[in-house]
Parts: C-alpha cells; structure tokens; sequence
C-alpha cells in the first residue's frame, strides 16, 4: 500500500486517524471473522448490533453522557437538525431564540423561522463573525422553546469558551466542528447535535444527544425519521441507519483512549493551536482573523498582508504535502482546519513552511 | 488478510461484489496518491467532485437517464423519502394514489396521509401481500398528484413485472430492492427512488431520479435538504453528501459494466432466481410463499412443512457459509435474498444444501 499520506487542513470532511483507516482496509472483506464486510451486514444481525451497542456505549462513556439524556445516529448530517429541531421544540412556546456566529448558524437560524417565530438572541455581524458575543450581550427570552448556538464557526474561525446563561431555557448546540475534542457538560444542554465529517466519522451522519424529556411538542408535519421520539424509542433503528458510520465512529471513539480520551485530546488540540496562533502573533507577515478571546482551537484563520500573497502562499503549500489552506471563499485569506486527526508534526510543519515563506516575502 | 467469505442472504443491508470492496481497502489510506481516504477528502475538492461527477455519469449512462430527468443523491434511505415524495409532490392537487403490496409500500402510504388525502389504488392484503394486483385491479384516480408504488417487496418476495398505467398521472416509484437489476424505461417515470443498501452501496443514502418538471408544489414545511429543486439547483450538494457512499456506488457501477450493464445483469438474476423457483417447484418439502406471476427475482422467499422444520433448516444453514436465511418476523419461514453481488455459486449451493437437507427430512 502506497503510504505518502499528506497534512489535509479541510474543514470537513477532514483527516481520520491513520489507525483507523488501516484498520477499516484490514476489515474491509471480512470483520473479525464474520465473513462480512461491515457494509455488508444486516443491521438487525447479532454482529452489526454489538458493534452499534458497542460505539453507543463507548460515546455515552466518552463523553460522559447522564441517564437523562439519550443518545441517537440520524441521517442528513447537521444541517437536516436546523430543521428537525425546529420542528420537533419550537411547538411548547412558538417561539425561539439564535444567536448568530456565523453562516452555518445563520442558515440554522434561517431554517427555524419556516416553523416560528424567531429572536436573534445575539450577533456578530458587526464586526464580521470575527467575534464571540460576550454573555451580557446576549438578549435571552423567557419564553423562548430553547435556544440556539454553534459551538464552533468553522468559517470564520471563532470558538465559544462559555456555555451561554439562558435562565433555564433549554440549550440547543450544534458542536459539528468541535466534538469530541474538549470535555462538555452534557446536563447542561438539551440537545448537542454534530454532523459526523469533522471529529468523528465520514460524513452521512449526525449524532443527536437529547434530553428525553424534551419532546412531546413535535409539529404534526415532522416527517416520521426527523421525530426525536421515534428515533429514541426505535435506538435509531427506525429504518437502516447508516451502519458503516457508526461502525467508523467506533473505531474513532477507541483510538480516542489512546490519546487519552477528552481531556487528552484537549491538551493536545489546545498545544496544536497554539504553535499556529504563537506563529500568527509574532510575524510580520501573517495576522490572525479572529479577535483573541475568541480563536477557535479548531480551524485556524489568518491572512499575508495582501490577496496576492494569500494566493501565492496557497498555491505554495500544494505538492509540498498539505492541502485545502485555502480559506472559504465567503472570506478568502487562508484557513488550517486542525481538527483531531491532524497530528502535531503536521502543524509543526506548516509552521516551518509558514516561516520559510515570511522569509522569502 | 483471511478470506473466508461467506454467502450473505440478507435482504439488505446486503452482499457487495468482492472486487469492489478489495478496492475500497486498497484505496482506504491513500486514493490513488492522492494522499488521502475518500472519507477524508473535502467534498467541494477537485479529487472528490471527480468522482462524484463520474458516479453521477455512469448511473445516468447504465439506467438510460434521459435529459428530462435529473439524478440526486441524498441522505435517510428510503423512508425519508417517504416524507420527501409527499411533502414535494402531493400539493399540486392535495390528492395521491397508493398502491399497497407490502409493508414498505404501506409505511409509504401512512406518512403520506400526514400531507394529503390518499386513495389506496389497489392492495394484495386480502392475500396477505403474496401477489401483485394486475392492471384491471388499479383503481387509478385522474386528480392525484402522484401514483406511487414499490416495485419489489422484500418482506413478501413479489416484484411488479409490469409499469403501472396510470393515464398520465407522475409515477413514483420505490425500486430500493431492485434498481440495478434489470433495464427501466426512465422516461415512464416521474420519481424514481432507491435506498441504496441493496444493489447500490453501503446504508446511509438515497439515489431519487426525478422529471425535473415535477417540482413547484412543495409544501411550505418542507425541510431545506428534502427539497428536490434545492437538491437539483445545488447538484446535491447543498450540504455535505455522504461522499463514502457515492465513491462505492460508483466502483459498484464500474462492476455491473464487467457483467454486461443491465442487460448483461436482468440475465444473470433470473438465471438465479429460476435456480432456486426450480428446486421449490419441484421439491415436496419446500414450497414458494408468493404467487408464481409476482415472484420476485431478488428476494426468493419459501418454507417447508411446518415452523420446527423451518427452524431445523435455518439453525443447520449458519456455521456452514450462509448467513440470514430467516424470514421476516412477520411472515416467517425463509428468505433468500439474491441481489446483483450475490454469486451464482451462492444460490447453487444453497440449492445443494436444501436438496441435501431435504433428503434427511
């Protein structure tokens, strides 16, 4: 097997880890004797099923999951969740609150008001999303069904440090772009939801963590596989769930333990990002997007000092070993997405090259 | 790697050809030196959206796509698109029939009843879903927005061997359990869907092949990502696809070209199935569960003499290379499920072993 992986900075789907994907290709013909391909296997078989229960129970343990809340694999990836949480809480008040980060939760935001009536609860448009607001300037309805956030802005590069204060109204977070890679405290939301491409798994999934005693409201046009309900009460088995997915998110969770689970994993993403942003903040060349309080440990985005170097700069890193530093096109610049899969060596090196290039400027 | 392979007759998620997952795990760490796995690879990049721009052009050249229609793939399977095909179409008149043959078709018809009034066009419950009602039987209605049917019936082992007439009311039609399997004029059809975990690719999306006239009656509800013009306008990519699972639908697609396309593959499935309908004809031990005429070429259900025998036979079947010869809990007795991967050899010595088995009976 040709090995000359490269360092992929994409914002998702992005890198998996090298075990796991060496384990899959090992499997791929024959898991552990079956005879079967995973892809293969009836999702009602004996053998499928301890591999569904086994993840299940290993993502409830990583990410310390309480007896109140429930854990469900649902097709459509994050952004079938703007609309099926809308349709499945906003019916208790009519009402909901968003606050808006950045463009996934804004076409969340966008979504929602098909079946309600929305309050921007707060907003960094001002200054571009290069911001998180702070908790004060966040303008909270009592009456809200719940409230909304992204937990990380995978665009813009900004990342919340605080889990927003909402006077009890129950919490919506979608974490796609920051799972698994920092411990959360589950009790505190009533719904974590993630499309699986980032931290997780290949995409064509969403994990939905869900306090069971937040549906009952559902609109009465919800389409059968988008009711929370019955997703818990089939364990996600209403129709074929996404086998191979769940099998690859598996995988993902134990290799998780060797780097010692989320908090390991959150030493090392925060060390990781910190080689980049101490570059960023001692260069001449390169500058940072994101306001400081504010960086995600996630998706690195800076920028030279003119578009004609960012373009250079991009056009340099490919055929050297990295690929997709180019930024979203909705902002141009450059972005590194560092996701957990991304070792340090591969940030290391983009440092060195980022160092070599403000040389040559 | 081990070998052992065994003959998987599950009714899906179910058998893929061997050379197509020998390639998947080749391909896994580092697609053709690209450095990465497709499951890595960013779905707006250059390597990713060859890939899926040669899946989409091959399907459309094995299933005869005319212009007239356009081709989507989306994420839930089958049963969301339960939801999509009545959200999307059943505005235009309020109205849709439905034929109910199975259990599949009658989920279909339920959800639809959320967004309509349904008239159900014909049903086989009075035979417990044995047959397939003939043309005379359809009681087509001229002010329906849609006839919708399932081809094939997994549970119950009938298979539609003619195209509905339906003077001139869209057909929808659910081929989940078996597109691929044999040529389809495209053209009678207004939406043709599949859930791809049979003859396809592995769970976790659906291929819909739609008129592209048919859109403008969305119901004002309809999730964003269930919207087929938001689909077509987008080229299916209005969120992250699941990209794994179009990249092995598009090696399954390079593997029916080496069986001779649809043509070469309509050959070899009944090949099969007359394998298996032969024995049961002639066997006075095992007898066909469906009428002869609505016999399905993909899923050969039967039973002996009586419920010990069919356990006997089942429990005598694993450990020997065949795996989910079970019947569905609701019918009982056993089901060979034969699709495209499912070798000759497979079903020959299957009908070895029931010779052998029904001599010691």
């Amino acid at each position: 097997m040709s090995t000359t992986r490269i360092y992929n900075f994409s914002a998702g789907p992005s890198m998996l880890p090298l075990p796991v994907l060496e384990q899959a290709a090992a499997e791929m013909t024959n898991y552990r004797g079956s005879g079967m391909s995973v892809m293969e296997m009836s999702h009602r078989s004996k053998v499928f099923l301890d591999i569904f229960e086994e993840t299940k129970a290993d993502l409830i343990r990583v990410m310390k999951v309480p007896d109140t809340h429930d854990v469900i694999f649902m097709q459509g990836g994050a952004t079938l969740q703007f609309s099926a949480v809308a349709m499945n809480l906003i019916g208790r008040t009519g009402k909901a609150d968003y606050a808006v980060t950045g463009n996934f939760s804004n076409v969340a935001m966008k979504e929602a008001k098909k079946y309600g009536q929305i309050h921007v609860a707060c907003s960094s448009e001002d200054r571009n999303h290069t911001y998180i607001p702070a908790q004060e300037d966040i303008d909270a309805s009592a009456d809200a069904s719940y409230f909304h956030y992204c937990a990380n802005n995978t665009i813009y590069g900004t990342e919340w440090k605080y889990i927003p204060d909402t006077g009890g109204v129950p919490l919506v977070c979608d974490m796609s772009s920051n799972i698994l890679s920092v411990p959360v405290d589950v009790s505190k939301y009533g719904i974590i939801y993630a499309g699986v491409q980032k931290n997780m798994a290949p995409a064509g999934m969403a994990v939905v963590i869900i306090d069971k005693t937040l549906t009952g409201n559902e609109h009465p046009l919800t389409p059968l596989l988008m009711r929370y309900q019955v997703m818990m009460d089939s364990d996600s088995m209403k129709n074929t769930p996404p086998c191979y997915d769940i099998y690859i998110l598996g995988l993902v969770l134990k290799w998780l333990d060797t780097q010692g689970g989320l908090e390991g994993m959150a030493k090392i993403k925060s060390a990781k990002a910190k080689v980049l942003y101490d570059l960023l903040d001692n260069s001449e060349l390169f500058k940072g997007c994101a306001e400081k309080p504010s960086r995600s440990d996630m998706n690195v985005t800076f920028r030279t000092i003119n578009e004609e170097l960012d373009a250079k700069f991009v056009k340099e890193t490919k055929g050297i070993g990295f690929e997709n530093l180019k930024g979203h096109r909705s902002v141009g610049g450059m972005r590194a997405s560092i996701y957990n899969a991304m070792p340090m060596e591969g940030v290391q090196k983009l440092v060195e090259f980022m160092r070599d290039f403000e040389g040559r400027a």
